[in-house]
C-alpha cells in the first residue's frame, strides 16, 4: 500500500472516530436539556412544554441507533486496542446517555400528573437534587472529551451528595404523605421523580468509570462512597 | 495460509463467539434466579437470604466484565457483519441483564426494610406480578438462545400484560396507604419493588429487539403496544 492511501485509510478511520465521540458528546447535551427542561416545566406547570420535552426523547434515541451504526462501521475494520476501547466506551456511553434521556422524558410526563392536584412545597428540593445531576451530567460529559479521569473521578466521589439529597428529600416526601393523606398521589409522583433524577446520578457515575476504563484500560478503580439509604429504610 | 491453519483460526473464532454466547445466557438464568430468590425471599420475610440475594449480584457483574473482555477480544479480529451484530447483540444484552439483576437485588434489599413493619396483603400481587417477570425473561433468553424471532415477538406484547399487572398493584397500594397512614413507609417500598419489576419486564422488552437486530439485522420492528399509564395518573 502506498503512504498516500495508507494515510488516507488512517485518517478516514480518525474522522468516523472523532464523529463518534462528537455524536456521543451532542447526545449527552441533549440528555442534559432535556433534564433542565424538565426540571423547569416542573415548576412552571406547564403541560404543553412537558409533552414537548416527552417527543424530544426520540431523538436522543435515535442518536443512539445512529451511535450504534457508526460502531458496527468502525468495528468491522478490525480495530486497535485503544481504538476498541473508545469505540467500547461510546456505545456504553451512549446507553447510558439513553437512560438519562428516558428519565428526564418521565420526570416531564410526571409533571403533567402533578398538575392535576395543588403545588407541592416539595417541588424546590426536587430541583435542587436535579441541578446536581444535570451538572454531573455536564461535568462527566467534559471528562469524557477530554480525557480528564481526575474529573472524572470527582463526579464519581460527588454521587454521595446526589445521594445525600434524594435521601433528605425522600424522607421529607413519606412525613408529608402520613400528615395528609390528599397528597399521597402527588407524592408519589414525585418520589418517582427523585427517584429518576438519583438514578441519572448513578449513570453519570457509569459513564464516569468508562471515563476511567478509556484511559486506564482494565486498571482497577479506586472505592467510592454510597450514602443512598432509602432502600432499607423501615422508618422516616 | 493452508487450509489446515485456516480451519484451525475459524474454528478458536466460533468457539470464542460460542463462549460469549454461553455466558451471556449464563448471566441472564443468573439474574432470573436471583428475581426469584428475592420474589421468594419477600414472601418469606427472610433478612438472612434476602442478604445472600444482594451480595449474589456481585457475580453478574463480574461476568458482565467478563462478556466486555471477550467481546474486545472478538472485535480485535476484525468481524464479518453478522459476527459483529451477534458481538454487539450480546454487549447490550449483558447490560441488560446486569441491570436486571440490580432490581432483583434491590427488591431483596427493600424486603429487609418490609420485614420491619406488618406484613401488608400486597406482597402476593408483587409476587404475582414478579412471576410474569422471570416468565418473560426466560423466554426471552431462549428466544436469544435459538435466534427465536417468534418467541422474541411474543416476549415483546406480552410486555402489555406486565404492565397491566403493574398498573392495578399500583393503585390498589395508593389506595392502602390513603386509608392507612402507617402503611406508607412499607408501601413505598412495595410501590419502588413492583416498579423495579416492571423495569425488568422492560429490560426483557430490550432484549426481544436486540434477538431482531440480530437475526433482522437493521430492519424495523413492529409497532407495540403500553399499558402503563401510572406515569401520568392523577387520582387513583
Amino acid at each position: 500500500m502506498s503512504t498516500q492511501m495508507h494515510d488516507h485509510i488512517v485518517k478516514s478511520y480518525d474522522d468516523e472516530q472523532r464523529r463518534l465521540l462528537d455524536e456521543t458528546l451532542r447526545m449527552g447535551e441533549m440528555a442534559a436539556s432535556q433534564l433542565e427542561a424538565a426540571l423547569d416545566v416542573v415548576q412552571r406547570r406547564d403541560d404543553k412544554a412537558a409533552e414537548r420535552i416527552i417527543a424530544n426523547d426520540e431523538a436522543i434515541d435515535a442518536l443512539e441507533q445512529e451511535i450504534s451504526h457508526d460502531v458496527m462501521k468502525l468495528a468491522l475494520r478490525g480495530p486497535m486496542a485503544r481504538d476498541l476501547r473508545e469505540i467500547l466506551a461510546a456505545i456504553r456511553i451512549a446507553s447510558d446517555i439513553e437512560r438519562v434521556g428516558d428519565y428526564a422524558a418521565n420526570v416531564a410526563k410526571r409533571s403533567t400528573a402533578l398538575n392535576l392536584s395543588p403545588p407541592l412545597p416539595h417541588v424546590a428540593g426536587l430541583h435542587a437534587l436535579g441541578t446536581l445531576a444535570v451538572k454531573q451530567l455536564r461535568d462527566v460529559l467534559t471528562a469524557y472529551r477530554d480525557n480528564d479521569i481526575e474529573l472524572a473521578q470527582s463526579v464519581r466521589a460527588r454521587d454521595a451528595e446526589v445521594d445525600t439529597a434524594y435521601t433528605g428529600l425522600f424522607r421529607e416526601l413519606l412525613t408529608y404523605m402520613m400528615e395528609d393523606a390528599r397528597s399521597i398521589t402527588a407524592c408519589t409522583h414525585l418520589l418517582f421523580m427523585a427517584k429518576n433524577i438519583e438514578r441519572i446520578g448513578d449513570h453519570a457515575t457509569n459513564i464516569a468509570e468508562n471515563v476511567w476504563f478509556l484511559v486506564k484500560g482494565e486498571e482497577q478503580l479506586p472505592p467510592r462512597e454510597k450514602r443512598d439509604d432509602t432502600n432499607t429504610t423501615g422508618a422516616v
